[in-house]
Protein backbone atom coordinates (compact mmCIF):
# COMPACT_ATOMS: atom_id res chain seq x y z
CA UNK A 1 0.00 0.00 0.00
CA UNK A 2 1.33 3.54 -0.97
CA UNK A 3 -1.70 5.78 -1.14
CA UNK A 4 -4.66 6.49 0.84
CA UNK A 5 -7.63 5.20 -0.92
CA UNK A 6 -9.90 7.91 0.57
CA UNK A 7 -7.66 11.08 -0.47
CA UNK A 8 -4.66 9.93 -2.56
CA UNK A 9 -1.99 11.21 -0.40
CA UNK A 10 1.01 8.97 0.47
CA UNK A 11 0.57 6.75 3.18
CA UNK A 12 3.30 6.09 5.91
CA UNK A 13 3.67 3.01 7.94
CA UNK A 14 3.47 3.57 11.78
CA UNK A 15 2.06 2.91 15.15
CA UNK A 16 -1.15 4.78 15.55
CA UNK A 17 -1.20 6.40 19.30
CA UNK A 18 -3.93 3.99 20.83
CA UNK A 19 -2.67 1.18 18.89
CA UNK A 20 0.12 -1.64 19.52
CA UNK A 21 0.83 -2.76 15.62
CA UNK A 22 1.97 -0.84 12.30
CA UNK A 23 -0.54 0.13 10.32
CA UNK A 24 -0.87 2.60 6.85
CA UNK A 25 -1.80 5.61 8.06
CA UNK A 26 -2.13 8.57 5.60
CA UNK A 27 -0.02 11.91 6.02
CA UNK A 28 -2.80 14.04 4.80
CA UNK A 29 -6.45 13.07 6.19
CA UNK A 30 -5.10 10.44 8.92
CA UNK A 31 -7.03 7.58 8.20
CA UNK A 32 -5.69 4.48 9.05
CA UNK A 33 -6.11 1.56 6.65
CA UNK A 34 -6.64 -1.28 8.58
CA UNK A 35 -5.60 -4.86 6.99
CA UNK A 36 -7.24 -7.81 8.09
CA UNK A 37 -7.08 -11.91 7.28
CA UNK A 38 -9.63 -13.33 4.84
CA UNK A 39 -11.84 -15.94 4.60
CA UNK A 40 -12.35 -18.69 2.35
CA UNK A 41 -15.46 -20.26 2.77
CA UNK A 42 -15.95 -24.23 0.81
CA UNK A 43 -18.31 -27.23 1.23
CA UNK A 44 -17.60 -30.86 1.24
CA UNK A 45 -20.79 -31.44 -0.46
CA UNK A 46 -21.85 -35.35 -0.04
CA UNK A 47 -23.54 -37.71 -2.73
CA UNK A 48 -24.07 -40.98 -1.17
CA UNK A 49 -20.52 -42.18 0.27
CA UNK A 50 -18.68 -39.16 -2.64
CA UNK A 51 -18.10 -35.94 -2.11
CA UNK A 52 -17.12 -33.38 -4.93
CA UNK A 53 -14.21 -32.11 -5.84
CA UNK A 54 -13.59 -29.29 -8.85
CA UNK A 55 -10.27 -29.48 -10.72
CA UNK A 56 -8.83 -25.71 -11.28
CA UNK A 57 -8.70 -24.06 -14.28
CA UNK A 58 -6.79 -21.46 -12.89
CA UNK A 59 -3.73 -20.27 -11.44
CA UNK A 60 -2.91 -21.16 -8.72
CA UNK A 61 -2.55 -24.54 -8.56
CA UNK A 62 -4.14 -25.16 -12.01
CA UNK A 63 -5.00 -28.66 -12.76
CA UNK A 64 -4.99 -30.23 -9.76
CA UNK A 65 -7.99 -30.98 -7.26
CA UNK A 66 -9.99 -28.66 -4.23
CA UNK A 67 -12.84 -28.72 -2.78
CA UNK A 68 -15.49 -26.07 -4.04
CA UNK A 69 -14.03 -22.57 -2.20
CA UNK A 70 -13.54 -18.92 -2.78
CA UNK A 71 -13.35 -15.86 -1.13
CA UNK A 72 -16.25 -14.69 1.35
CA UNK A 73 -18.05 -11.53 -0.50
CA UNK A 74 -18.80 -8.68 2.10
CA UNK A 75 -22.80 -8.52 2.53
CA UNK A 76 -23.10 -12.48 2.49
CA UNK A 77 -23.06 -14.50 5.12
CA UNK A 78 -20.48 -17.84 5.71
CA UNK A 79 -22.92 -19.99 5.09
CA UNK A 80 -24.20 -18.16 1.90
CA UNK A 81 -20.52 -18.04 0.49
CA UNK A 82 -20.18 -21.88 0.78
CA UNK A 83 -23.21 -22.39 -1.45
CA UNK A 84 -21.98 -19.71 -3.92
CA UNK A 85 -18.84 -21.26 -4.73
CA UNK A 86 -20.03 -24.70 -5.27
CA UNK A 87 -22.60 -22.71 -7.39
CA UNK A 88 -19.94 -21.43 -9.34
CA UNK A 89 -16.95 -23.88 -9.43
CA UNK A 90 -19.13 -27.18 -9.29
CA UNK A 91 -22.81 -25.91 -11.03
CA UNK A 92 -24.23 -27.73 -8.29
CA UNK A 93 -26.80 -26.97 -5.65
CA UNK A 94 -26.04 -28.03 -1.79
CA UNK A 95 -28.06 -28.18 1.37
CA UNK A 96 -25.61 -26.92 3.87
CA UNK A 97 -25.92 -29.55 7.23
CA UNK A 98 -23.06 -28.39 9.89
CA UNK A 99 -19.51 -26.65 10.07
CA UNK A 100 -16.28 -29.14 9.59
CA UNK A 101 -13.25 -27.41 9.43
CA UNK A 102 -11.92 -23.91 10.69
CA UNK A 103 -8.41 -23.73 9.29
CA UNK A 104 -5.86 -20.76 10.22
CA UNK A 105 -3.11 -19.76 7.61
CA UNK A 106 -1.22 -17.13 9.51
CA UNK A 107 1.23 -16.73 6.76
CA UNK A 108 -0.90 -15.71 3.85
CA UNK A 109 -3.58 -14.09 6.53
CA UNK A 110 -6.59 -16.30 5.21
CA UNK A 111 -9.05 -18.41 7.11
CA UNK A 112 -10.83 -21.79 5.57
CA UNK A 113 -14.34 -22.65 6.75
CA UNK A 114 -15.47 -25.23 5.10
CA UNK A 115 -19.18 -26.65 5.75
CA UNK A 116 -20.47 -30.29 5.25
CA UNK A 117 -23.58 -30.64 2.97
CA UNK A 118 -25.41 -32.74 0.53
CA UNK A 119 -26.53 -32.11 -3.03
CA UNK A 120 -29.86 -31.06 -3.59
CA UNK A 121 -28.88 -33.48 -7.15
CA UNK A 122 -26.60 -35.25 -8.82
CA UNK A 123 -26.21 -32.80 -11.69
CA UNK A 124 -23.15 -30.91 -11.32
CA UNK A 125 -20.38 -29.52 -14.15
CA UNK A 126 -17.52 -27.71 -14.55
CA UNK A 127 -17.71 -23.91 -13.74
CA UNK A 128 -15.87 -21.34 -15.47
CA UNK A 129 -13.43 -21.99 -13.27
CA UNK A 130 -12.89 -25.43 -13.05
CA UNK A 131 -11.68 -27.57 -16.00
CA UNK A 132 -13.70 -31.09 -14.37
CA UNK A 133 -16.05 -31.65 -11.67
CA UNK A 134 -16.25 -35.28 -9.98
CA UNK A 135 -17.33 -37.25 -6.85
CA UNK A 136 -14.78 -39.03 -5.40
CA UNK A 137 -15.05 -41.85 -2.16
CA UNK A 138 -12.77 -41.02 0.43
CA UNK A 139 -10.55 -44.64 -0.87
CA UNK A 140 -10.19 -42.69 -4.00
CA UNK A 141 -9.49 -39.07 -3.26
CA UNK A 142 -6.54 -38.01 -5.40
CA UNK A 143 -4.02 -37.25 -2.62
CA UNK A 144 -1.24 -36.74 -5.21
CA UNK A 145 -3.25 -34.52 -7.04
CA UNK A 146 -4.68 -31.61 -4.18
CA UNK A 147 -4.40 -27.96 -4.84
CA UNK A 148 -3.41 -26.69 -1.19
CA UNK A 149 -2.56 -28.18 1.64
CA UNK A 150 -5.59 -26.88 3.87
CA UNK A 151 -7.60 -29.30 1.11
CA UNK A 152 -5.53 -32.29 1.99
CA UNK A 153 -5.75 -31.72 5.80
CA UNK A 154 -9.67 -30.95 5.57
CA UNK A 155 -9.87 -34.27 3.09
CA UNK A 156 -7.47 -36.13 5.45
CA UNK A 157 -9.66 -35.58 8.09
CA UNK A 158 -13.00 -36.33 6.39
CA UNK A 159 -11.60 -39.87 5.42
CA UNK A 160 -10.85 -40.48 8.97
CA UNK A 161 -14.38 -39.81 10.03
CA UNK A 162 -16.11 -41.17 7.23
CA UNK A 163 -16.03 -44.52 8.83
CA UNK A 164 -17.68 -43.53 11.97
CA UNK A 165 -20.10 -41.22 10.71
CA UNK A 166 -19.49 -38.83 13.50
CA UNK A 167 -17.74 -35.27 11.93
CA UNK A 168 -16.69 -33.24 14.80
CA UNK A 169 -15.73 -29.35 13.66
CA UNK A 170 -12.26 -29.67 13.29
CA UNK A 171 -9.53 -26.15 14.12
CA UNK A 172 -6.07 -25.91 12.81
CA UNK A 173 -3.64 -24.06 11.53
CA UNK A 174 -1.81 -24.93 8.21
CA UNK A 175 1.79 -23.38 8.39
CA UNK A 176 4.13 -22.60 5.96
CA UNK A 177 5.41 -25.17 3.46
CA UNK A 178 9.32 -24.43 4.82
CA UNK A 179 7.92 -25.64 8.60
CA UNK A 180 6.02 -29.12 7.45
CA UNK A 181 6.94 -31.96 5.69
CA UNK A 182 6.91 -31.17 1.78
CA UNK A 183 3.68 -32.81 0.57
CA UNK B 1 -12.56 4.17 -1.77
CA UNK B 2 -11.75 7.16 -4.56
CA UNK B 3 -8.16 5.91 -5.01
CA UNK B 4 -5.87 3.54 -5.76
CA UNK B 5 -3.75 2.20 -2.57
CA UNK B 6 -0.69 0.92 -5.16
CA UNK B 7 -0.31 4.13 -7.69
CA UNK B 8 -2.70 6.78 -6.45
CA UNK B 9 -4.49 7.11 -9.16
CA UNK B 10 -8.52 7.23 -9.40
CA UNK B 11 -10.41 4.07 -9.15
CA UNK B 12 -13.56 3.62 -10.93
CA UNK B 13 -16.64 0.99 -9.66
CA UNK B 14 -17.11 -1.97 -12.41
CA UNK B 15 -17.35 -5.28 -13.03
CA UNK B 16 -14.06 -6.61 -14.09
CA UNK B 17 -14.25 -8.95 -17.18
CA UNK B 18 -14.51 -12.16 -15.76
CA UNK B 19 -15.90 -11.16 -12.30
CA UNK B 20 -19.82 -10.99 -11.29
CA UNK B 21 -19.87 -7.99 -9.19
CA UNK B 22 -18.47 -4.80 -8.64
CA UNK B 23 -14.67 -3.63 -7.91
CA UNK B 24 -12.77 -1.09 -7.10
CA UNK B 25 -10.62 -1.05 -10.19
CA UNK B 26 -7.67 1.13 -10.95
CA UNK B 27 -8.34 3.24 -13.87
CA UNK B 28 -4.42 3.42 -14.63
CA UNK B 29 -2.53 0.08 -13.33
CA UNK B 30 -5.99 -1.51 -13.31
CA UNK B 31 -4.95 -3.11 -9.85
CA UNK B 32 -8.68 -4.43 -8.71
CA UNK B 33 -9.45 -3.54 -4.93
CA UNK B 34 -11.26 -6.63 -3.07
CA UNK B 35 -12.72 -5.50 0.01
CA UNK B 36 -14.47 -8.75 2.03
CA UNK B 37 -15.78 -9.59 5.49
CA UNK B 38 -13.76 -8.94 8.59
CA UNK B 39 -13.08 -11.57 11.59
CA UNK B 40 -14.11 -10.59 14.70
CA UNK B 41 -12.69 -13.26 17.18
CA UNK B 42 -13.29 -13.13 21.09
CA UNK B 43 -13.96 -15.60 23.93
CA UNK B 44 -16.18 -16.86 26.32
CA UNK B 45 -13.75 -16.86 29.38
CA UNK B 46 -15.26 -19.42 32.52
CA UNK B 47 -14.25 -19.61 35.58
CA UNK B 48 -15.71 -21.83 37.95
CA UNK B 49 -19.67 -21.21 37.01
CA UNK B 50 -19.17 -17.61 35.55
CA UNK B 51 -17.61 -15.65 32.92
CA UNK B 52 -15.74 -12.61 32.30
CA UNK B 53 -17.27 -9.89 30.62
CA UNK B 54 -15.58 -6.03 29.65
CA UNK B 55 -17.68 -2.74 29.81
CA UNK B 56 -16.64 -1.17 27.08
CA UNK B 57 -14.26 2.21 27.53
CA UNK B 58 -14.82 3.38 23.78
CA UNK B 59 -17.55 3.79 21.35
CA UNK B 60 -19.54 2.28 19.80
CA UNK B 61 -21.17 1.31 22.80
CA UNK B 62 -19.50 2.93 25.27
CA UNK B 63 -20.40 1.70 29.08
CA UNK B 64 -22.30 -1.58 27.78
CA UNK B 65 -21.02 -4.81 28.50
CA UNK B 66 -19.21 -7.32 25.74
CA UNK B 67 -17.61 -10.64 25.50
CA UNK B 68 -13.76 -9.70 25.10
CA UNK B 69 -13.54 -9.80 21.33
CA UNK B 70 -11.86 -7.81 18.26
CA UNK B 71 -10.49 -7.46 14.63
CA UNK B 72 -8.67 -10.33 13.96
CA UNK B 73 -5.15 -9.27 13.19
CA UNK B 74 -3.05 -10.40 9.99
CA UNK B 75 -0.37 -13.21 10.61
CA UNK B 76 -2.58 -14.50 13.72
CA UNK B 77 -4.71 -17.77 14.26
CA UNK B 78 -8.20 -17.32 14.96
CA UNK B 79 -7.13 -18.58 18.28
CA UNK B 80 -4.22 -16.40 18.67
CA UNK B 81 -6.99 -13.31 18.02
CA UNK B 82 -9.22 -14.74 20.70
CA UNK B 83 -6.92 -14.96 23.34
CA UNK B 84 -4.91 -11.64 22.64
CA UNK B 85 -8.21 -9.95 22.77
CA UNK B 86 -9.18 -11.11 26.10
CA UNK B 87 -5.67 -10.47 27.12
CA UNK B 88 -5.90 -6.86 26.05
CA UNK B 89 -9.74 -6.09 27.45
CA UNK B 90 -9.41 -7.82 30.25
CA UNK B 91 -5.77 -8.30 31.15
CA UNK B 92 -6.61 -12.28 31.51
CA UNK B 93 -4.84 -15.37 30.79
CA UNK B 94 -7.03 -17.51 28.83
CA UNK B 95 -6.79 -21.19 27.74
CA UNK B 96 -9.44 -22.04 25.06
CA UNK B 97 -11.02 -25.55 24.75
CA UNK B 98 -13.35 -24.96 21.90
CA UNK B 99 -15.06 -23.08 19.03
CA UNK B 100 -18.57 -21.92 20.20
CA UNK B 101 -19.96 -19.70 17.48
CA UNK B 102 -19.99 -18.47 14.66
CA UNK B 103 -21.93 -15.94 13.78
CA UNK B 104 -22.00 -13.72 10.48
CA UNK B 105 -23.54 -10.08 10.31
CA UNK B 106 -23.62 -9.57 6.79
CA UNK B 107 -24.87 -5.81 6.75
CA UNK B 108 -21.70 -4.90 8.27
CA UNK B 109 -19.55 -7.75 6.62
CA UNK B 110 -18.26 -9.27 9.77
CA UNK B 111 -18.20 -12.72 10.82
CA UNK B 112 -17.53 -13.32 14.71
CA UNK B 113 -15.71 -16.56 15.70
CA UNK B 114 -16.23 -17.11 19.28
CA UNK B 115 -14.20 -19.59 21.34
CA UNK B 116 -14.67 -21.02 24.92
CA UNK B 117 -11.81 -21.13 27.13
CA UNK B 118 -10.43 -21.30 31.02
CA UNK B 119 -9.15 -18.88 32.84
CA UNK B 120 -5.69 -19.42 33.97
CA UNK B 121 -5.86 -17.89 37.35
CA UNK B 122 -8.48 -15.26 38.39
CA UNK B 123 -6.40 -12.61 37.93
CA UNK B 124 -8.11 -9.81 35.92
CA UNK B 125 -8.64 -6.03 35.44
CA UNK B 126 -9.60 -3.48 32.65
CA UNK B 127 -7.25 -3.27 29.60
CA UNK B 128 -6.78 0.06 28.14
CA UNK B 129 -10.30 -0.73 26.38
CA UNK B 130 -12.48 -1.36 29.37
CA UNK B 131 -13.86 0.70 32.22
CA UNK B 132 -14.55 -2.76 34.19
CA UNK B 133 -13.92 -6.34 33.68
CA UNK B 134 -15.92 -8.53 36.20
CA UNK B 135 -17.15 -12.52 36.49
CA UNK B 136 -20.97 -13.17 36.01
CA UNK B 137 -22.95 -16.35 36.66
CA UNK B 138 -25.80 -16.55 33.45
CA UNK B 139 -28.24 -16.22 36.10
CA UNK B 140 -26.84 -12.40 36.39
CA UNK B 141 -25.70 -11.00 33.07
CA UNK B 142 -26.69 -8.04 32.50
CA UNK B 143 -29.31 -8.30 29.58
CA UNK B 144 -30.44 -4.71 29.53
CA UNK B 145 -26.60 -3.43 29.07
CA UNK B 146 -25.24 -5.37 26.93
CA UNK B 147 -23.18 -3.67 23.71
CA UNK B 148 -24.08 -5.64 20.47
CA UNK B 149 -26.87 -8.18 19.86
CA UNK B 150 -24.39 -10.70 18.36
CA UNK B 151 -23.42 -10.35 22.46
CA UNK B 152 -26.76 -10.95 23.44
CA UNK B 153 -27.09 -13.81 20.94
CA UNK B 154 -24.65 -15.37 22.51
CA UNK B 155 -24.78 -15.18 25.67
CA UNK B 156 -28.31 -16.02 25.59
CA UNK B 157 -27.10 -19.41 23.91
CA UNK B 158 -24.39 -19.54 26.61
CA UNK B 159 -26.78 -19.54 29.06
CA UNK B 160 -29.21 -22.12 27.63
CA UNK B 161 -26.35 -24.60 26.93
CA UNK B 162 -25.41 -24.28 30.39
CA UNK B 163 -26.95 -26.27 32.47
CA UNK B 164 -26.70 -29.24 30.65
CA UNK B 165 -23.23 -28.75 30.04
CA UNK B 166 -22.84 -29.77 26.46
CA UNK B 167 -21.69 -26.62 24.48
CA UNK B 168 -22.24 -27.39 20.75
CA UNK B 169 -21.18 -24.83 17.73
CA UNK B 170 -23.67 -21.95 17.52
CA UNK B 171 -24.00 -20.65 13.77
CA UNK B 172 -26.25 -18.19 12.94
CA UNK B 173 -26.97 -14.35 11.57
CA UNK B 174 -27.05 -11.25 13.13
CA UNK B 175 -29.43 -9.50 10.98
CA UNK B 176 -30.08 -5.45 10.73
CA UNK B 177 -31.65 -4.02 13.57
CA UNK B 178 -35.09 -2.30 11.33
CA UNK B 179 -35.31 -6.41 10.70
CA UNK B 180 -35.67 -7.49 14.22
CA UNK B 181 -37.19 -6.68 17.75
CA UNK B 182 -35.54 -3.82 19.39
CA UNK B 183 -33.24 -5.43 21.88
Amino acid sequence: MNYCAECGAQVTLKIPAGDTLPRFVCDICLTVHYQNPRIVAGCVAEWGDRILLCRRAIEPKYGLWTLPAGFMENGETTEEAAVRETAEEAMAEVKLSALYAVFSIPHISQVYMIFRGKLLTPDFKPGAESLEVALFHPDEFPWERLAFRVMHETLRRYAADKPSGTFPVHLGMIQPPEKTDAL
